[in-house]
């Protein structure tokens, strides 16, 4: 199996050196669910009942959080973002699919970034509908697709 | 059904009102899993093999966040945090469970820094061994139990 | 004129002791305006035409910047704040007014916090719509109201 | 009228892209104006009266601001400034003119950092003044002058 | 010897848990110096010569620190500071000595907010000067008096 | 002896202008010294009777802050960091010693980045230690080499 990149041979962690890496153009989406009360999501998406709009703060809150992504994640790379965008779909009827498309031109790709804006999205839904259905679950949060670095084009089976 | 109460009358985002609140003693507990190829889970168990301590980078990551959550759920009230700590364990031959334990005292609660810890700890994870396992996924990531609020004691069943 | 207690008696800024002042309930309450053309508030106005909710976008970075304000403002006390809320209105056919409205339970009051809302608040509605009216203007941010410290209750007349 | 750039064909937020965008050196000017009495204004402008020198803090302030502005705008893009500066200057008896330059070598354009630096800066003034002069007002704040992108340009007449 | 207590009985670190502490008056006071060519220091203190005043940036910068204490150091419990000052003094003929005194009312206390103020102004000033003076040294950074919990109080002989 | 280039003719701190400068690649390597009993460095070392890596615990805080120090130091340039590692190693028999390497591929250095990665590990240190030993000090922050600037390869002698 191979190694950890993140380790050095003593097992000290460190940012890893992409120095010599090309600066290329790269995307990666990740996606993740919100599962819920059925009446959660008719409540969400009928922004009559709701009076607002759940899933804009929910986007605005995972978009913001893809830029942070760097002050979060011990070990990445701080990266000059040239786009984030968030959509929302339905799964079945008591589910929300949230998923996240992010771009960079640099050295390295954007996996923790899709990755954070869909978990920040995600519990940001969560904190929104709190009041009316405590127990509702964030689940899948996985990479859907990913280009544009020397490990190739990978897209989830 | 009771209405979100982060929308006033109009549908304004707003951080909710808890100046009236009684100052009591909170706490949240929050659990996730990470699903991974039953290699991957050996080589992080092992730190020998590992070199490094992924679980360590992972759990500092998830304390970190958790003093964020403020800064990161746009209409979370920023709390002076009294206790963080997170713990894994193993789920069947091929995950990672994680639970996070957060303890305030304060005039709101702390489920959303619970789950935050939880799920940037889960994403540390991830970042540490996509070299490895690109295909890792978060799952059930969920409240487990939260007390000392006026909404009760409330336990996942 | 009295001192500027930012300063002590060598002129060394500090961040001034209020350690002995009582913990009491606090509001304060600014305002600001954005002039722009006609054209670009009725577009702003116009969900439909839009396409998108600016003021909402914009209500969000006010409040999340509110939280922020100790971040920001070098000797300003950090606040566990209470609440936070922006409404817009309208003055006139060619602008909006803000105004955002804070409070808090603490030793020291949060003007600075209402008025770091409606000016990020305001810089959010010029970035969402500078694609179409470069030239929009921030105009007349200032304190409203302000009342639960040891210098009373302040009414702008 | 042209569409709103940060809001795609559904409504839904994004941070634009400007993957394709070429990299160019561009430069921002904004300015603003802090209204006080015209006492405040002699008290600033003598440091022996001060004792301290407010409008240094209120530069530095804007400075750090300007570095920030992609954490507090939701939809700008974080940009590794090459330079930021901050002039003050006296107009009539009763204010203060606040400039900010702001350049950068990059996809998209510092606008927002310009008017954000100015924005915290005139902020700053208040927060270091306000126990003298609770009236204060911030006026004005717009852009000045743009170029180095596709939209040619642009100076406010 | 006694425990490390940020990690539990399983080595796993952790934000200690301070929920039943009482909350009291708490002060701590570090100094540290900075050793430079005499040549650096009479430029530092020479504003006239400076042209512009290093200190007072230093300052800010320590004093800005200090308030994100709970940022940086990863098992840090965040605190609301009631009061951060930094004063300079001379030291020989070729450095400068920063001591920083920080207060809070809480149930922890303030010595790495003290250090963490002390350690940036230090950093800072070597940031002024290190196009003059790149060998300048940070030096003796410590805790010197400490006091208002419960471990009593702290001066270092 | 040459100007400080942070300020300007007036004195004004600013952001020194690196628009022209030629994008390098650039290293840096900085290091400090904690002293302490060597019946804590002895602790520190022996994982066993530590029962945690307080050592790892500092390397992230380290490579953390490095990223951040663009938000702490005022005046410098925020910079997307290629690499950071640190490494420690025994000195006699009371002390750690903290080495940053940090790499960068841009107009400026990266000093201050590695000379804040060590003082944020040190302060680490102590605060993961300062319960059995609150007299430790840190020593010796300086740079050690500096390569791929317009000023040369400087090594400390």
């Amino acid at each position: 199996m191979p190694d950890l990149t993140h380790f050095d041979e003593q097992g000290a962690s460190r940012m890893v050196d992409i120095g010599e890496k090309p600066v290329t153009h790269r995307m990666a989406r990740a996606s993740g669910i919100v599962r819920m009360q059925a009446a959660t999501r008719r409540l969400i998406l009928d922004r009559q009942l709701a009076k607002g709009d759940v899933l804009e703060v929910a986007r605005l809150a995972g978009i913001m959080a893809a830029k942070r992504t760097g002050d979060l994640i011990p070990l990445c790379h701080p990266l000059p973002l040239d786009a984030v965008s968030i959509a929302f779909s339905e799964v079945g009827e008591d589910a929300l699919r949230i998923e996240a498309t992010v771009e960079v031109t640099a050295k390295t790709g954007v996996e923790m970034e899709a990755l954070m804006a869909v978990s920040v999205a995600a519990l940001t839904v969560y904190d929104m509908c709190k009041s009316v259905d405590r127990a509702m679950r964030v689940e899948c949060v996985q990479l859907e697709e990913k280009s544009g670095g020397r490990s190739g084009h990978f897209v989830r089976e």
